[in-house]
């Protein structure tokens, strides 16, 4: 490790370069950098890389530069393959990596070509943002974010520390898996759910406005990442198709039995078979890590705040000075209406006196 | 109107009566006893019918008390058409009108019975809350939501404006619609996103623990309200089942659809199909009023704040320091993490300067 004179550590050893150089490539770069990391960068369009150096991400790449260490590779991912078997022949001893958010289809494409793949380790850092391009670049965007390694038998450990060297530089959560697990994993738990919205969010489309006037926050829940880039996802989808399809097809046989049981509720168990699906539902959610979705940890306050500057900080700040530590924060707010309503998490234990607290301080609460 | 010594006015007359003592009926009574009107209580259990009158929401009804000139029916939706027939029976000059999620099927039942519905009016006020009971009653738990009213050609007008001056008197917003247009919309707002949100959390039963550990806010966001009580949606899904299988149909197909275009991407035109579909998904989220999901009228700025006491209260105060009007804002963070992200959604033409703003004064955005 190098101390730096900025009194951050870098892990990571030699020149790093960055191929791709767009929102996740050049934000590879400014962390890197951030740590004294020299770092080299190379686009299709030169433009991109002149716009990420001047962010700071690194620099071009130069004749007289020696062979990185590493090479990260931040491409989209219908080309990933393809630039991967490019930096393995272009650079012969070093580490190759990519931060695709599909594994398996690169590697059997590789394979499938008969290229050797020891110096090569698959990863993919979950972070991302709905625009994309090197000006959206931050030196934290991977910080606290799961970054998943994908090793198997033949990787080198140095090969293998030096990915993991850039994930944890660069503040990620570091997660070991192959390449079908990593697959059908992101499938169920980002590329199911992107689909299953943008379908819902689609049936709005030839719906009577006043229809649409009655939407709460049920549906602007379900539907916020149907805005999603069409294009990209055409990509990520089309390189995790059998695990895609394999979701959608199970999906879609709930909803045809669900269907069904709702077509025909006097058909024996068809009451009980809908009452267990839903409640499956809240099985489901509860599983799932994190603040929001724990409604059976934490305890919701629902407050009114009127739509005025200034409201929601001075009930943030009464929340600090009665110090109620609070776990979660949503809002809602009717379209002309005067008045929002921001649900509150809590620990189950505070929240009656949390309650009684801020309504003795003159906020209403639902 | 009878202006009340809180200031509060009255545009309701005579005496209210409310059958269903639980969270709409309750709340129901409040917001009217807090503008003086007279508020009598039933339900089948004396227990919740003696809370909500602790509570504030009336008292219990006695046989010396006049017929009430409005009857406001607040029961779970398999017992509604039932109780809207006694209730005409029982009070033969009030009007009736019942809170229910569902309008066309208890309307159709009464109607095969024969019954005379002149002095029937269907409302459905959008309110709710994930957990029921007179305990969760609120005086303004209808303001600022949608109020739905059904009328017919046969509906008098005294009978509609009585109705009208209850759902005013609560704060709701008025909005009239045939019950066949109400159960079509809440289908497509409420009851196909519900029964899709709880299908798609049930596929994480089985999921590996690993799997669910990559979770992110899109998964959150899409299965949120999958913690909804299954009894209650057996019941409402049950009466809206004609629009709501239709829907399901519909999505299903979609689903096949998709899934087929994902199987077979070489097929002529598949490619384009699947974008197609996610640009629908695109142009029927923008069609979502209110602040959340309408990621075309305003711009997102992620701000990374400490996990600790006061920061997020210090974040808001210094937007409003700054005279950074916040349109929306929504909190992630990853478990374990030292840090969370707050997305504030700003107008677009003040995004530049507000990022410039939080930079300036120490804050981190990405």
């Amino acid at each position: 490790m190098n101390e730096q004179s900025n009194g951050l550590v870098s892990r990571v050893t030699g020149t790093v370069h960055v191929i791709g150089a767009g929102l996740l490539g050049a934000s590879v770069g400014l962390g890197l950098r951030e740590r004294g990391v020299t770092v080299t960068l190379e686009d299709l369009s030169p433009t991109t890389v002149a716009l990420a150096a001047d962010y700071g991400a690194g620099r071009a790449r130069t004749a007289d530069d020696p062979e990185p260490s590493l090479v990260v590779i931040a491409t989209p991912p219908d080309v990933t393959a393809d630039v991967i078997e490019r930096a393995l022949a272009t650079y012969p001893s070093a580490v190759v990596t990519d931060v695709t958010s599909v594994k398996l289809a690169p590697f059997l494409e590789l394979t499938r070509r008969g290229i050797d793949l020891t110096r090569y380790v698959g990863s993919h850092p979950m972070a991302g943002r709905e625009r994309g391009g090197a000006i959206m670049a931050r030196a934290d965007l991977f910080k606290a974010r799961p970054w998943i390694v994908c090793r198997d038998g033949e990787t080198p450990a140095g090969a293998l520390a030096l990915v993991e060297a850039v994930a944890l530089d660069l503040g990620g959560v570091l997660l070991e898996m192959t390449p079908e697990e990593h697959d059908r994993s992101v499938g169920l738990v980002s590329h199911l759910p992107q689909v299953v919205s943008s379908l819902l969010a689609a049936r709005l489309v030839p719906a009577p406005e006043q229809a649409i006037g009655l939407a709460g926050a049920g549906l602007r829940d379900t539907t916020r990442i149907a805005a999603s880039d069409p294009e990209l996802w055409v990509q990520i989808l089309g390189a995790n198709r059998a695990p895609v399809v394999d979701l959608l097809d199970a999906f879609g046989a709930d909803i045809a039995e669900f269907a069904d049981a709702l077509r025909d509720p006097d058909r024996p168990g068809a009451k009980r078979r809908i009452a267990d699906l839903l409640a499956d539902g809240n099985r489901g959610v509860a599983r799932i890590p994190g603040k929001h979705g724990s409604s059976d940890r934490f305890t919701a306050i629902t407050v009114l705040v009127d739509d005025q500057p200034g409201e929601l900080a001075r009930l943030l700040t009464e929340l600090g000075d009665l110090g109620i530590n609070m776990e979660d924060l949503r809002l809602e707010h009717s379209p002309g209406a005067q008045i929002g309503f921001a649900e509150i998490a809590v620990l189950p234990e505070v929240a009656e006196r949390a309650t009684a607290d801020l309504i003795e301080r003159g906020w209403r609460t639902l």
